[in-house]
């Protein structure tokens, strides 16, 4: 499968889990085409002074590859700037939230993996 | 877990898969920390002219998405070029290769993930 980055379907979320203004989720992948893996393979988009809210991770974990832009990160209690090129990982039954502290768009990858019982 | 980018393990993958020239792999997540839904999480560099070489997926599916350069890629026999922006996937039973070329690194999320059995 190939899709151009124009062919991308676009989700928009406003005041994601009680954050600020409206996140832009860019879908590399759809839930059907993670064929049981999870449930979100995507870049979100932030403007600045947006952010998700707080939530708890139950059942699944997820990963942030940031891409462009400032962001300000709680992991769990764990609070931290993040850059490009930077990651972090809300495991399964941790909280997290992300918050776009600089002057352009925040860009990061976002994917979410079911947790596997072995 | 937070992980700034100069902490990222990095692989470095000569001739992979028959391929031309030395492949850079940053490690997003290690094999552990996908928890066991996958193989592979991280950004590939590949430099011009360098390539990696065609190969079937069986018991798990690898998704593309280019984050810079120009590539050329064999997706199942779909051969296309692929800027920023644009993804591919290689199912499970598929083959694919990727060939930089542009005149500059090519950079993509490279991440595989195994089949689910549902």
């Amino acid at each position: 499968m190939i899709k151009k980055a124009k062919d991308l379907p676009i989700d928009l979320e406003p005041n994601l889990k009680g954050g600020k203004d409206t996140v832009r989720i860019v879908n590399i992948l759809q839930k059907n085409e993670m064929y049981g893996t999870g449930r979100l393979f995507g870049v979100s988009i932030i403007p600045p002074g947006g952010s998700i809210g707080q939530h708890t991770h139950v059942g699944d974990f997820e990963t942030y590859y940031i891409l462009k832009g400032k962001a300000l990160v709680n992991d769990n209690g764990n609070i931290c700037e993040l850059g490009p090129g930077d990651m972090t990982q809300c495991k399964e039954g941790d909280f997290h939230s992300i918050e776009n502290i600089g002057d352009v768009d925040l860009e990061y990858l976002a994917v979410i993996l079911y947790s596997v019982k072995e």
